[in-house]
């Protein structure tokens, strides 16, 4: 990730905080938008449904500072959350895996305001290879080693089936690949130097199928 | 959901642990298809890469009891999980929104083994009315409040963009609707009797992001 001129200022914040980032800059940009100049934590709380003070800890964390009685000035808030998460940076990635969920996040525009863009795509489907998808060529996966250490790419997306998760991890790896965003269930196995986020599907489903049992009275959640 | 065996026993789990559930599965089933008939809470703690008293906690809040040197037996685990979360009975879905991450959605055979069967999509577009994308037939908008009544179908799942988010919801609720998965960045507003749950791609994509930044040295995650 092109963060050169991010590390002049060392920023802390944890994982829940970083979560909620996206959803204050998504916020702030539809009022930037309505040329609303300044915005404050009570809007932001209300908007989102958390507490004043975890809005104003989590915007404070990115460097961004607030006045008393006027809030945010919604530009620098957006500048300081995008700095913050390297999202002012497009960051060039490879996906494998161009089935039906690698083809819905091939075409999905928003990585793009996140920094993130997804380049070529990898198969071992002869059917698949050659094809464009959203603009995307798809390439034989024999072509994805090298093609990632000619171009710098630091980011794999993994979107094929469980059995195959892991392969394609060692090869992202072997390939120079630091960031492994993982759309399968498998917990992957990964080197010290390399990060990995797991979007597991499943476990929202749990979620949503708990959250509603609770409701009916089956089940308790408890709160943490 | 048809909880109806469920209520005999009032259970308790935090949404961390819920997280988990479907992990732990995944893998328990693995092993029932090579016949093996224990399971050790040290194995699945090594599997995940997390301690083992989390692992044993966990498993105990569904109800399923280990037995020391021996630990889970695989079915049973399996049984007491899959009822812990109601996906030892598929509930009926309706899904709005049949563009890329709709259709992906709608070819994800893994659902039903969590539970969950999306019998019918829905969208504004003409094009897509009438296609049958992975079997699964695309209506009008239109026909949701009429066929979810009849159908009694209490699980939504919204793939439309942003903007239009808040309206599906509300016309989901209206028709009565209990569980929304929600799969756009909007934060929905619904009656306290309607459960939602959000899957926010940019949430994951931002720590992916953090935590390549922090390996590189830029910033620090703070452990929670």
């Amino acid at each position: 990730m092109k963060n050169s001129i991010r590390d002049n200022e060392q920023r802390k914040a944890g994982i829940p905080t970083i979560k909620r980032l996206p959803q204050y800059l998504r916020i702030l940009k539809d009022l930037e938008k309505q040329d609303v100049e300044t915005v404050s934590t009570t809007f932001l709380a209300q908007e989102l449904n958390i507490e004043p003070i975890v809005v104003r800890k989590d915007i404070a964390s990115t460097g961004a500072e607030g006045k008393p009685r006027i809030g945010f000035t919604t530009k620098e808030a957006i500048k300081k959350i995008e700095h913050f998460l390297g999202w002012d940076n497009v960051t060039e990635a490879f996906l494998v895996g161009a089935g039906n969920l690698g083809s819905a996040l091939m075409g999905y525009q928003g990585f793009q305001n996140h920094g993130l863009k997804i380049i070529a795509a990898f198969d071992k489907d002869d059917k698949k290879i050659g094809q464009e998808i959203h603009g995307i060529k798809v390439l034989s996966m024999e072509k994805l080693p090298n093609l990632a250490k000619r171009m710098h790419i630091h980011i794999g997306v993994i979107c094929v089936d469980a059995e195959h998760a892991q392969e394609v991890s060692d090869i992202m790896v072997e390939a120079g690949i630091k960031a492994i965003w993982n759309f399968t269930p498998v917990k992957l196995k990964t080197p010290d130097d390399v990060v990995s986020q797991k979007e597991d599907l499943s476990s929202g489903l749990a979620v949503l199928s708990v959250k509603l049992a609770s409701k009916l009275g089956f089940v308790d959640i408890e709160e943490v």
